[in-house]
């Protein structure tokens, strides 16, 4: 991405030890995460759109094999060559796979068999440090983004197992915890923004994905932002007013959804004896008022936006906001998954480390944007229709993925990933 | 919309009278649409997204019967109250409704009867211009919406009707033609418009949907547009060089669309023992190389403009540079549908009356966009995820139809409209 | 089917009359039954399992064209060669054809055009007997087989009719009738046959399908059998006792349908403010308790039968039954469609003429059956499999078209036929 | 099922100690069978028609728990009370239950966990006979039965695993083993049998499914059957002669699924370089063209007889030229799973223990079937529509577990289980 001896506006070496460090912890941290799953665990497929554990452990290690160790590490030997029909997940230019929705038939290789891969691609890995290869900033290039492509998985791996564990009778939890309620919410109140052309996107500083780029200038009009993100309160009493079922609150296709599919709450509450409860990570757990409503749909944050008269901002509101308020992606969170107190700027707190932000931004190409070359170039810039774009991070987005920048999307109905939303109106 | 004695900048006497030319030559042109059809022909339905020509002869009668002669006529008598649910299309706020995919079993009421239907509402409706309720500005305001739906649905009659005709193994036409090639494309070439901040959107002079409204400031980056439309001639090299089979040209969507639909070309285009062949309003014709390429998806236009190593055009570039080359909507088209050379501004051709083009853009709200009050608040904003806006007009576009600012929006893998696409490029 | 002068065991040129008698009345029947109906009505087509009138009325033409004139009579012209691919039905000898679940999207030919269609077929049929073509065995019965399958196809134009009518929200009549309730229905009584060695199956007089013959020997254990049919007043009784909920009434694959498509009732029935009402051809009416059930699917039969602690009969338990009590298939039924007074035997009524009705037995070969040469040995034999007999005939089927050995057949999920039931027990 | 001191036609105490060893062989056997499977393989399901192994190890023991342990054994403590959601198959009578096609979503209970539960319940069983409860007739004929429905659960295991490792790019082998070819196919010979009435179905000696019963009088036509089975080197001559592209030899529901399924030969058959390989529970082996045709369907099974110009036997036909010709359900097969000598009458070889025998016998009650009284009265009869009979058994049937009476049943479609052919002709 760079060249010479600054990358990324650090002296190189530097930089290479640094990266060294952000991979031998990254991929230490998503052995941790599958930790406490059993063998059967991370081999089954909840849905079509989510993916096993077993099965992202060894797809971001395909990553590294295929794309740095097998055309930059010489004698390197691959680990098994089957792998790469069982392990690619949509690179249309690296051949054959299997197919997406069979992910979870995938018996073998045993979780221990994928255990010993990792730790062959590590080997190779540490040689690539220790040859000197990672001296080459086009495989410096490769191995950043493999960093960050594996920490992408991470937190996939956990949606997908709640994904998984919300379906089972037995109502399992990844780690036993129980989460104590945080007390009334901030209340809420709004901050103004004036219009006018700002900067935007990525500007090469540091790691960032391609569907960032470029920074450039955007038009914003006069907007007002919400200090917090809407609850689950404000979402029980969306509810208790008829959220569900009045059609004129909808987007169309949203009505279509949620009259097909039964929709009557979040993703993970159902109804109890006592009311309702909320699947979670650590097994059923009560439903906390204060805290930001989680697992819905841009059809369902659309609804409610539009039910309070509000609407969602835009990506660029957003980022500008953000970055105005000196939000601080990576401040607050010093212990890693599940910190309440997330990061907080001047008078807007909850931008990231709690849930992922529905904004009203259709994701497309930024002006200039241009796919990187070779496989990688599949990354990002194929899925650029039909979704929304969602900002800042989530409770189970790791440490150090987190930027002003970041560009998330899913589709419209999609409600399994940690997502909420920020309320917005013009000024 | 206005008040006072000024309407859309006009006294407004003179656009009452105006308008009611405009409604009842409206109406009586449905008629000639639908002249050439049989009873048979005016029933089916092609597929879910297309409607029988009946339904839309219905339904744009049921509109002014519901929204204006029911509520503002006195003494008006309701043709068929069982019609209320018949020819409702999506209107959640006027009650139960017909399923739409069923819309082609109803074989009653008649075709006789529908005609007898709009005789009747036609009747109403002369009486609201003799009984001066048209000076009501709300009334005169739904006349105007009702004018603008039913040359909508003008539009549909005619697409839907292809679509029907197309599936039948006697290939029927609508109206006979044979159509003459017109021999070669003009040469392709480029327009450069600078970046900077320029209006975009409805004025609020003359008749405009909510969706084009606000007018607004937007930001522009400097571009590059095509002279004319992408031809059949041009297509054709696309699928001569693999267009159809290579997956990194293709949005992953559109891929899985290729690959699950087969397709192979546009969607019209059949194979015959002497090469391809196009079903139109008139037949099968030949395909004529020089003449704009139609019917197909966002997908195929993107991967198109991929293959072509340009891009699509985002709509307000493609409203910029309209504008700013003089474009007139209705200029060349003096006779009607069908005229080939259509309306052409300085130095860029077919920005009108040729084939809808798609733009890079996803139609979402403009800034401080609000639906109107009451049921017509239902008709654009509702839809606003997951399209992609088209831009100009098209050659089944009625006279009087067509604007700098329409935006008309189709989900990106649709096809069986008259959509093509026009290039662009970053300069 | 026979040979040397004496075919059907009649003279031959005695039979010849006859046959062209019955040909011709019946190919005006057709036109009878269509006449009601406007030319939407006869286009459209209620759901993939029905066909519309205007097909009925072009198929069964294109069986006489195709089968008969085409190859039998000197110099006969075909009225428009691409009939054969529109109007074949399963025929996979006869070359590729019009799918079936587009069967409605046939706009074209006209109702005009097939009623021109079936006058040109009439002449050729006319010619045949005029030119003595009808005196080749094979033609002439080839003749009665299209005569037969003609009448099969009025059934189910009728049928069809009444299912396309049911999804109207106009629910129009085919013909207006008032029908009067029957008062109370015959008391239930049981008659006791002995087991044994018994002849079934058609014995080669007068008309039959392949699949009643041949004539072959089964064994009978003791049975008894009920005197009439299941009535709406016994059948209400069922849903009133829960029949539609307690799965275990339920064969599995019953049970899934009824919860899959909602089933409570049969297929026509519908509750209005006053209770249940019913969908028939002659609009909506009351539902008379004495009248038999109708439009209930084999599930239902078989649950009702294992509610009321009996089970169906086999087939040639009923028409053991049939043939003892002299049942008679034409007998009281003078006046065509629609006479309640149905044919009666000696202590058990309604054996014929008003539903057909659901065996025990699934559709299999006789021993000994070969399907006929050429291409109507597709007519019966290639359905044998997973689905069951059916016997009697309805209040819709034509006049002479009623058998003691007739076997109908249809799938156990299949309602939209005047299917009904009869009880049975071991003895 | 039978009282007094006599059970079964043996002294009652003899026959509990020969069902207590049968039952604790047959609990330990399916212990056996998964030995080779990991966690993973054990957890996972292959399709719906097919559960994982875990799932058939813990349904079979929630069986013995919820009818025997539970209601008979005073004291015995549930082992899980969730349990009996998580394994009912699909007892209506026995409550809610996890959805069928979710099975393989169960990664807890844990394989280890299913063990501890089948041990816990096994201590139960061993209290059954030790307090002697097992002398309750009652208690003893379900323990029978849960030897059975153990048993039946085995061979599905079996099959499961294989559809499951078909699916697995890695194509595993549940036990590795190289299959030697049999040489070449005993010739083909044909035996005669006399119509006449014959006795068919159980007698009540030894164990038998309510199914089989009562035995009855059936009447047979003069047939004649096979010596053997159909076999791979025959099936490739049908394949060859283009059995799988012509229409006219298939029944209609069954050209329907070639086409729609694009079947081209037996289910694991998959071609390579060097022709056809086959999948096997010993993973990919070579085709034996003497070896029998296995993982047809109906649809197949009756096509490739009507092309060899034979039919299908009837269940009768089969079971009488089973006993007449001493066919012995367990003789030849003394080692277990995979002998390939399987059983074997006077002239009639390939019996038993070679694969399902489909017959063209629909799957329907006996003269005077009743089912048994309680939730076992939902095992066999509600499945009995649609359905077709297979005789014999196959070579993953468990030893004990063929009879000549046995009855299963399977769609026309199904071809996932060791299934051929025998052909038989009229006499």
């Amino acid at each position: 991405m760079t060249r010479g001896d600054d990358w990324r506006g650090v002296h190189a070496s530097e930089f290479l030890q640094s990266l060294a460090a952000q991979l031998f912890l990254t991929r230490a941290h998503s052995q941790e995460l599958a930790a406490p799953l059993s063998a059967e665990d991370q081999c089954v497929q909840a849905m079509e759109d989510a993916s096993p554990t077993k099965w992202h452990l060894a797809h971001t290690t395909w990553f590294f094999e295929r794309f740095i160790l097998e055309p930059h590490l010489p004698g390197y030997e691959i680990f098994d060559p089957r792998f790469n029909f069982c392990f690619n997940s949509y690179y249309e230019t690296q051949g054959a796979r299997h197919p997406r929705p069979q992910r979870g038939l995938l018996t073998r290789p045993s979780a221990n068999e994928v255990r010993a891969y990792r730790a062959h691609v590590d080997q190779g890995l540490h040689q690539i440090f220790a040859e000197a290869v990672s001296e080459d900033p086009q495989v410096a290039s490769l191995l950043e983004i493999g960093v960050h492509h594996e920490q992408q998985h991470q937190e996939l791996l956990l949606t997908d197992i709640l994904a998984l564990f919300s379906l089972s009778p037995l109502r399992p939890a990844w780690r036993e915890l129980t989460i104590a309620p945080q007390g009334a919410a901030t209340p809420l109140s709004w901050t103004s923004f004036d219009g006018g052309i700002v900067r935007a996107g990525h500007d090469g500083e540091g790691f960032g994905w391609d569907n960032e780029a470029p920074r450039h200038d955007t038009l914003l009009h006069p907007f007002r932002i919400a200090n917090r993100l809407v609850t689950n309160g404000e979402w029980r009493a969306f509810m208790d007013d008829g959220g569900y079922t009045t059609a004129t609150l909808w987007l169309a296709d949203g009505w279509a959804r949620v009259q097909g599919e039964g929709w009557r709450a979040p993703l993970y509450w159902h109804e109890t004896d006592e009311g309702y409860a909320q699947m979670t990570l650590h097994g059923v757990q009560e439903i906390d008022p204060a805290a930001p409503v989680a697992h819905v749909s841009y059809f369902e944050a659309d609804a409610y936006a539009r039910w309070a008269g509000k609407r969602l901002p835009t990506e660029f509101e957003w980022e500008h906001a953000a970055a105005q308020s000196n939000a601080n992606p990576n401040g607050a969170r010093a212990s890693g998954l599940f910190t309440p107190d997330a990061a907080t700027g001047e008078g807007l707190s909850q931008m990231f480390g709690e849930v992922w932000q529905w904004t009203q931004s259709s994701y497309s190409p930024y002006p200039g944007y241009r796919p990187p070359e070779g496989a990688v170039g599949e990354y990002n810039g194929k899925f650029m229709v039909s979704q929304q774009v969602l900002r800042g991070s989530s409770c189970v987005t790791p440490q150090g993925h987190s930027r002003l920048t970041y560009r998330n999307f899913f589709y419209p109905w999609q409600r399994w990933q940690f997502m909420g939303l920020r309320l917005a109106e013009d000024a």
